[in-house]
Order: C-alpha cells, then structure tokens, then sequence
C-alpha cells in the first residue's frame, strides 16, 4: 500500500491522471498480482485520485488474491471487450500512463476508445521508485545470486560435462540447476563456445563443445519474484597466452568498474571506468555493449550504466557489472556480477570465482 | 519470400504502407528470425514497396542468420535510439502496421516520430495468412502434439508420483519431461489438485496431492518454433459417482466439439456444441471459458472458438478444443485437443486416452 501511495504521488508530480497497468513488473511491485502474458487482457486502473480495479478474465479471476485495500476486481466473460471496461474505468483522463511492456493491440485499441488523451510510458512514474530496493528486495536478490553461483562453482569445478556435448544440452542441464536452486523461472541460458563466445546473447545450439576451448555462460532466472544473473568462462585445458592476456584485461576491468560503483557516481561513469580499461588494454572496439543494466522483478530495468546516464547511483540501486571483449571467428569472455550500491560502499551479491576456470578436456 | 509477397499483397488490399515487427510471432514468420524480448528494441521495417531492414542491437547482430533477399541488417550502438533509426527507415507512411505484442513504450516513441499516422495491429495482415497452415507447419504441430501425448500417457499410467508431492514439485517434473521430448521452450504447466482444479488458469503451488483428489494437467512448449497444449485429468483413487457423471459430460461435449469443427463451419458453432452439451448437461454455468484457440508459433492465436466469431473454419486452420468444467471449492475437469481442420474432417493431432485416468494412491 505504500508502494500505491508512492506511486501516486509520483503520479501528482508528473501530471499522470490515471496509470493501465498489464504485462510487465509494475503490476505485481504495487499488488502483489502478475499478469498472464496472453491475448486475454489483465490490467490494473489505478486513478491517482479513487479506487483501483483489477480487470480481469474471468477464468483467471480465481487466481486472484483478494486484497480490497489495493484494489477491486473486475473479471470480464468471453463476450465482453476488456478494452471497453478499462477505457470505462479510466473516466476521462488528460494524461494516461501505460504499462511499458503492455501489448500494442491494447494500447491501440484504449488510445481508440479514449481519443485526446497524452499517453506516456508508466516507467516515468515507476521506474525511478522500482529502482530503489528496499531491504527484503535485496534479500531476495541475494538469495537468488547465491542461488546461481553454486551452479557457476560447479561449472568452475568441471562438475558438469562439457566436451562432445552440445551447448544445447549443456543448457539444458544449467536450466535444470537453475529450477532445483529454487528459482521458479528459467530466464535465459547462454552457452556459448569457442567462436561462438563472441556473439554476446548466442543462441545455444547443436555446436559441440570441443578441447582447447572457452565457454561463456551466461543465466538468470526468477526466484521469489526477482532475478540472478551471473556470467563466467571456463576454459577447456590450458587457455593459450593471448587469451590468459585478454582474460587479464576483462578481470581487472570488471573488478575495477565493481569498485567504481560508489554512491553519487554517474552510471555512465562506471561504464567508462571499464570502458578505459578495456581500451587501454587494447581491446576497446571488441567491447561493444554497455558495461550494466540494473535488476529486480525485472532482469533488465532502471539504473543502465550507459554512456549518456548522467543519473547517479543511490543506495538500493542493484545492477549488472558485465563488460565483455569479443573478437570475432576467434572467441569472447564476460564477467558478470550483480552489486548493490550501499553508503558503505559496492557490494557484490555474486562472489563465485572470478578467475578463467580450468576444467579438464 | 513467398510469404514475405503474401503479407504485401495483403497490406495493399488493407492500405497498409509499411509493418514494423517486433517480438512475438509475425517477425519468425516472415523472416525466421525471433526478436529478444528486451529494452533493446529489434525490429523489421518492412515496407509495402521497397526494401525491409532489420534494426538489431549491435550485439545481437551475431545472432542474425543473414537472408540478403528478405531484408538488410542495420545494427544500432548504445548509444543510438534505435526508435530514430526505424522512424527514419519507415519514410513518410499513411498507415503503420505495428506489431501486436510490440512494447508500448516503443509504439509511444514511435508515434511521436511519426505524427499523423494512422496505426493498426500488423495481425490484420498476419493472423489471417498465419491462421492457415501448410503441410510443413502441421508436421511440426503433429510432431509436438505427439511429444505431449506421450507425457499424458505417462501420467494417465501413474508414471509420475503425485500423492504427497507439491503441485509445483510435479509441475516441474512436468517441465522436464516436456524439454526431454524434445520442445525448447516450456510455456506453461498447470497442475492443479482437488478444489484447485476449479480454477482454469491454476499455478501449480505449495498444496500437495491428497488420495481422493482430481489432478488436471494443462502443459506445452515450442518445439521447432510450433506450439503444444493438451489437457488431461486423472484422479487418484476412485472418483466418486457425482464427479464420474460430471466427466462423462464433459468429454461427450469435447468429442462431438471436435467432431463438429468441419470445414466451413463458424467458429462460434463449435463452441456452441460443447455448450449446449454442458448446458444440457446440469454444467452450463460451470463452464466459464471460450471452447478453443488457434494455435501455430503462438500459444494462442487466430481462429479463437468463441460465441461471436463467425469466420467459418478453413483447411489448414489449427486450434484447440478444450471444454471445461469448474465447481468452485470442489473440483474442476478440462479435456483438451489440437485439432486441425481438413477437407476430409477434423483431425485430432492429440490421441491420448480421453477417459478419466485412475491412479493409485
């Protein structure tokens, strides 16, 4: 409910009359409730100023906890047109904010029935609140990288087979470690090998793994509600020197941009931080992504250390720290943590090793 | 390119001068290529007359299977806006196609480069096209349809230990089997126990199976880039006589459903069988949901069977029929099938045993 009355205010500082909320994070941040990604609408009217209702499928309205003081339900039959009900609900706003990752067709459809409005992305009220977690968030985060850097130690161990697998089916068994940790959701597995470690969001497929080579993994999911996500190398055998050198370049950059990750710095600047680093090892055109994104119920949301984000870091911003170096044909390698910023100082919730692990061929 | 041709001659007939596709399915149709669901915008600009573009994160252009004769890649840096680019690309067009499940916070970029344009669904190019399937399209769907089958069967045999398991223990283990099959994706599974299975949408949960209890499984995936769904239940124990004679309506009503669904036949008259028959059958409040959906690359997709959609069924379409039948506080049943429509009948892609399984306890 405080969440609610936060968002609200925002609401009154912006200007935003009323907020449509489906698909996407904002929902179950403010109620507790997710929305099932489906051609069937599920979304929140939330005026600023009067009562929120949940508009709801009727055959979902069972999964809905009852929480009066948030909200009132309103579950819509077969025959009914959702769209309808909400514009209804919404009453006659000048400024509506919409659920950023809310489907087109609905959009379409509400900006039809509610012609004059302004229409403006719901993250200009809520993404700035989202972005501070608050100390149960942060438990939550923890547990989950906790969760993943004991199937990234195992990785490191050499406990899971690689050589003459597929990164296919090497991907499958980190999705099952994934579950059995105790996430109830598999976001993304990158396995990536050999030349395929240098396309940073690779596809595992039908690519064996091989002797003589590094694989980058890459892989989240959702427990209880927020996100991991966790990136380290290991190497089949002995890494050749040019890859030890570049290894060297990333680990120093990543620790470096870790410990930039101060309260009051610029995001962008952590970003350059590694950025330099990289550069001036001489790998800087190979580094062609951004160096964090931030995380929570989210596994990419507000802060984005990007240059250009003048926005400075605030205690309970948790984000990514992920630079990478890829050299195309040949091979790549990231490192990756997710690190909170404390008045203390950055504190990293991954602690699994950080060195290129050697695993036997 | 043969449907890359279909869909512009079909924006030509709707006055469409340009689709801009994102996630969801029309970009894989056309293009074989999936956007990543993420902030960083993929989209194709594909213009009535005229070249297409993909615009790409710059780091997932690797991933990028490059087809010179369906479109061109323009990979965007961090720091660029890929909205700018994708506005520049789309010209001065009239009437924009945008794709359904686009991110809102896209289209409201968009919109604000492109004043003046009038915008509608890219599905009133694609569904139709899409809803029809080619012998290619069907094998996958039978292919995944069979995968399923054999997970009901299992369940149907008491393969799988239910009696004081979680739902979200068997859930899980419903997963696995569903990646062991062969799919690459898991879109859901419900397993939903007892009075749960009253709600149709169910998350699998912390309640564990009792002796004396209902189990309804709802589980698909993607395999190959086409969809699986089936609905089985089965009960541990024997099942009292008032929940036998409600089965028994309830799978009458699936199969004269399914026999019903011929070529030429309105949507909404499917339906209307297995309603009358629940109806007629003491249930007919019971049952709170459409008949059936589309389904292809989509979980859920054109032609929906439902009370108000005319459009007669045509060769090629595929779509569930799933009846259901929900007591609320007591139990629920659902049976559900993908069917395809053909000029020599409906064909059931699903053939496992539609009666209610007995397990023991």
């Amino acid at each position: 409910m405080e969440r609610v009355e936060r968002a609200r205010a925002r609401m009154g500082e912006l200007g935003v009359d009323v907020l449509l909320l489906s698909v996407g994070p904002d929902l179950p941040w403010l109620t507790g409730y997710e929305a099932t990604p489906l051609e069937r609408l599920t979304m929140l009217v939330l005026p600023r100023d009067g009562d929120a209702t949940l508009v709801v499928p009727r055959l979902e309205a069972p999964r809905v906890e009852e929480r009066p003081e948030l909200f009132s339900v309103r579950a819509w039959e077969e025959t009914e047109d959702p769209t309808e009900i909400v514009a209804g609900l919404a009453g006659s706003p000048s400024t509506v904010g919409v659920g950023d990752r809310t489907w087109s067709r609905f959009l379409l459809d509400l900006q039809a029935r509610l012609p004059g409005v302004r229409w403006r992305p719901a993250s200009e009220v809520t993404a700035a609140l989202r972005a501070i977690k608050d100390a149960d968030e942060i438990a939550a985060l923890r547990a989950a990288a906790a969760a993943v850097d004991r199937i990234a130690a195992r990785l490191q161990a050499g406990d899971v087979p690689l050589v003459g697998r597929t990164e296919h089916d090497v991907a499958g068994a980190v999705a099952a470690q994934i579950r059995a940790e105790g996430h109830q959701t598999v976001n993304f597995v990158i396995v990536a090998s050999g030349p395929n470690a240098a396309s940073p969001h690779h596809d595992p497929g039908d690519r064996e793994i091989e002797p003589g080579e590094i694989v980058l993994f890459d892989f989240g999911g959702t427990m209880n509600g927020y996100c991991s996500d966790i990136t380290r190398c290991v190497h089949v055998g002995e890494p050749p020197a040019e890859l030890r050198d570049l290894y060297a370049v990333l680990a120093e950059a990543q620790a470096e941009a870790v410990d930039a990750a101060m309260v009051g710095v610029p995001c962008e600047d952590v970003d350059g931080v590694a950025r330099r680093l990289i550069t001036e090892g001489g790998y800087g055109d190979q580094f062609v992504h951004r160096t964090g994104h931030g995380i929570g119920m989210e596994a990419h949301e507000d802060p984005y250390l990007v240059a250009g984000n003048c926005e400075p870091l605030a205690p309970g911003h948790a984000f990514s720290v992920e630079p990478g170096i890829y050299v195309d044909g040949r091979w790549g390698a990231r490192i990756e943590d997710i690190v909170v910023a404390t008045e203390a100082g950055p504190e990293p919730l991954n602690t699994a090793d950080h060195a290129l692990a050697i695993v036997e061929a």
